[in-house]
């Protein structure tokens, strides 16, 4: 089972700046984390960055992946391409926060995404991809039990 | 007189997902039976799909045409930067939509292409493009018939 | 195959009245386009006026037709009743609007009949009557060739 | 370290009642795989649960916890109180829900807890507990680790 | 000490397009304006333009420069990915519109962009880059001032 | 003492059309319970229908009656017309709604009618009629036992 | 020069029915009064009343008036159709009310007749139509002095 | 066949204060009117009262009953609770209010218990409960009958 | 009997400034054609203006009049303070406008100053002016014929 | 003449929680100086707290109290049930507020229970229950002024 | 230690006008009231009184005092001027209505003043003055005691 | 050619209260660089302040200039008679203001001046005055270039 993790817009800064809000580790060290999660769980992943939106509903639409990770950043409040690219290849999709997006402005309030996603993890900085990582895992799981 | 026919974002899916919401022909389907109706009319027609905000930007400014026919699927709601683009070549634009977007989800109902366009055509499958293309010769003989 | 075409308050002075916005055909001559085009797919057409909403609702309820096309014109906003009606005979609808609703007044956007309706065209002028014919007859053509 | 674990009202009825929306399980079984996760991670659990915001205020008050993980039901859309309760006790807090609360009615969207909690988790099933306790375990981890 | 100019969507029409309502200064000659003002501030400026957000969003995040003078255009009102680029990178930015964004369309007066930066010169056509660039000059002196 | 019984726009096509969601009794079929509940407790009634917002209106300025119970149907939403009908004669008046209009489109829930009401029964099927009649006996004893 | 009056939907029970808010004089009374006034400027007038918003639109179609003064009564709120037939005509309209709908309830205070009359008068009792036509006999002066 | 009869919030304070709103019937009085009602339609009928919402979710969670005839007073507006619970149970319930609740505070309007509800009968003082219990022996005959 | 006319904020440019829009009679011209239909109706009259909220309060405390005519201009949509000095001297008021205010911006629509006032006649120019004193006229004729 | 002074949610902790925000006083203390300050007055004070909105209604149900003090906290903005307890009781009533409510979120700007009370004292800490019983004082002298 | 007390606009009336609401004390027997009560807690008091917005920030610009005491009357809903003039000279304020500001219509709701005071005090009549300069000594001791 | 440059309510304290946001220059000082820079361009300069409403409006009624520059601080938000003002006399206006006010309180971000001004500087402190009169230089040089 492969799982395909999408960091979106202003990701690829992680670590190098306002380690204050986002925290001091970099993307390429949080994936690090996912890959060693994933393999823990007996699973495949690829993590990909961002800043395109188009690029994002490519990935989706052409990635060859049985769960979609997605942090998807600024986008999750504007986008609502990337949520008919999620509901249009119809795989479980998991919404990442690495901050708490309730308890910031206004604007970061509504997700566009949550509503196409099965759940929604916010707030528990590079933690939030791990535990999405064996939320998936559960699912799949679950998904091959009944076959 | 040619047309430039645009399809928004995910529509390269059109066919192979969700065929229960929008029909089981494929883009390249719909793209010959645009392209027969048009010649049918007697008139040139370009079709191109993008799922970037920017590239349908760039085919609205570069394109040589004398009447858009846009499909901004997703983006109906969310860009201001296509409808400025449309409002600033100066060409008339009939928007189309293969479902019926006043009947969905609340956020679907505002468009801000429609209020720079000529007309919207919304709710009839694959049918939408031809009719279009019908509306356009309309258009553009009547432009004709003035010079 | 049966069409009943209905024309809502005050397009009884369409083509006398400001041909700046709604042209300059008067209905008259709408409805000889309109049973000309029909004709031309082999369908029949009544076409109808009325400025009271209970009219239009009584010609819904009792007309015998397999498609209704209607211009609910300014009843489009305020009747709920209307649309009521649509959805209980249970008939296939379309709606059509001479100018563009979407690119006008705030309270012409939200439209109560189109949630009931297949599809909505507007903004093509007179046009727009003859482009609804079409995709009815398209429609109609597909319901019987389940049969 | 020590757990407390509030279900909020309705959730004495799951497994028994709308299985098709909240799972077979029951809060007892839910309950055990709490234990069972906890105690895998080294952590005492308490679980309580109450229909009553007074009791959830007082179980927030008394309790003898290092981390409090809450599935507020349906107070998380009506209850300041039990946001007071939290911010005054001053202990890190995870909010969980079993359905993906962002995909509902549209009164489920705003969280009145989510604004004081370190974040939120929701729409995995009974898993939203136990991704919950592991995402507690890593934030008492590093408090642990400061000191 | 540099600047970078960045011109957001449909700014490379300039002057060729709508002149009644955004000069007829072409985007080349705006930036010649824009070279030699800076020139004679003795500040180095890049002058950039793009449709795409994304592109923007990295010129952002890559550009080597003091003080960011952006148009956003369209993405003023819909881009919050640019807004936390410009967060990001913490250097100072200023918005500048050619054309005065709050005498136009209730949906052109909700600025994004604004919240996060030190200033908004909006209305003065062509001027408006200009007086950014003193303004920008201003800010720059004062913080090496303060060194 | 005599009731005045006024259905709505719609209401004549009851048991015909749509009997899963208005059953399957006909509005003669509502009227002869109606005239029998009526008899049963010693009033008279007549009963009326139309699609009409003026004749509605009329019915209430000229009819001989002593309390009017009114299925306003869609004009429940719309008719500030019909409201001040009933506000200017000043009869007691029953709201009767045959489906629950309160668990419907979010458009349904306003009603004009039902602030000038003594109260209002909703979604009971043609039982609420008849429970309307109940309760304009008690209310027509009470006012008769003040005299 | 010709006027016609027309008096909006309940009107015709004016004196009849609740005299606190309305006053005690009948429609017929007011009307003697109004072509009293009329005379007294020189001018003919047409009194009309209907409960019917398709009437009021024909007798705006069909008179044969110089200037239309309205008191649309409850459609003032509800009756975008009446508004298109004023525009339609092209004729000036006075809006004209009893009561000071400014002061009632909130849903009174919304005019769609307003945004296409020249002015409103509401407020003064019966006397409000004699104002408006001393108002209208000032505007057809002013237009027969320009030819 | 057991009705639960459900009293909310300051309801036993009926006939002690506030007479002239709501009617001088105490609690007591309603109730036995209830059970008599209930024994002539052959009903058993257990009557409660309680001013917390915990209760009441915990007699609709507990109660052995076929019906729930509920008057949530000011916990229909507030209580996301107590409609989860009514769903979570799945008996048919029907709400009942004492005076006309439409026609009060703004904040009176919105029922969330309505949108789980078979019906809403409100404002016919004490009598609002009678006409719910023939509401349930009409609906629980029904549900008998298909037996 | 003696009338106060208050003129508001920038009517001092009256005649002067923007005479397509306010007419090309100074503020001069229209306080003599008060006074002459004043006088003509045996009615005493004082003008005044004032561009300070404060200042009109003052008048309207201490002068010494019988009825109010007041164009409170800007202020009619931001003076809550001239309002309550209308309300607190309980001496009749008639609001007057010689624009249109209910077809201009959407912020001239609500009032304060109405809701508090007899009546409200606008879009007259100066005459609006003079409607206001025959209404004032009426109506301190009744109150004295009362005495 | 006696006060019934009741603490709403989350007040059991002041002093001990938060002392920045709420102060260093406990609730016996600050109910000490209640005592006094009653006693000073010549009143007896009843104090009571609790986290339960249906305790808190019986309290004002069921107290023998001749005006009553309340700071509902967090009820103040949920609570209609209080609200009702209020009204129904109809004894005066005074509400408190430790922090300036007025001064902190958006959702603590609304209070269902100011609408009935006397009136309101918000922001002075402690001191708030202070001059309410000052207050209080004098109602009730005024009161017994009266008999 | 100086107190100022600022009565806002139309205050001058008090006691002439409107006794029902306001009471029957004129401003003069308040402020003797005022002055005795401060003497009593050892403060010296200013007391004035302006219908200016203007005069209003100079007072509070100017004056020479400790502590505000500000009845902002209307301006309370509608000055952002008197508002930062408070903020500007940083003295402490309390805000202080003679009417139940949160029982009156829905515009009064709203105090820009609140959110800059240190608290509010409203529906006492002339006595929440000397609430207010309870308050005041308080704060002023309290501010003392720290020196 | 002369300039008008107005500073609104409060801007007589700057430099003076709260340097930490408005700066620690004196509206003295500010005046003094208007004057220099003025002068440098070669154009009068006016420099008036007032926390007057009406004093403003004056200024802008009688002052004898060709371009105005207004800082309206408090009243940009508030202050419709200054916009009507500012229309009025038709001579073009510059909006200025020291800190961003798109960044600060929701209240602040509407501006009824900006809405008739040909542009707006805001954020850079004093320097924002500076920036506006080259702006006005250009504008004014072209205005000539034109005569």
């Amino acid at each position: 089972m492969k799982l395909l993790i999408i960091h979106g817009p202003n990701l690829n800064l992680l670590g190098k700046r306002e380690p204050g809000i986002y925290g001091s580790l970099t993307l390429a060290q949080i994936n690090d984390m996912i890959h060693s999660k994933a393999a823990e769980m007996g699973l495949e992943a690829d993590t990909m960055q961002s800043n395109s939106e188009a690029e994002i509903i490519g990935m989706i639409h052409n990635g060859d992946f049985d769960l979609l990770i997605i942090n998807p950043a600024a986008y999750t409040h504007t986008s609502i391409a990337i949520r008919d690219a999620i509901a249009a290849v119809g795989k479980p999709a998991i919404e990442v926060h690495i901050s708490n997006i309730h308890g910031r402005e206004e604007f970061r309030k509504r997700s566009f995404i949550a509503e196409v996603a099965i759940g929604q993890i916010s707030g528990f900085g590079a933690e939030s991809y791990l535990l999405a990582i064996l939320a998936a895992n559960k699912l799949l799981s679950k998904e091959q039990g009944h076959s």
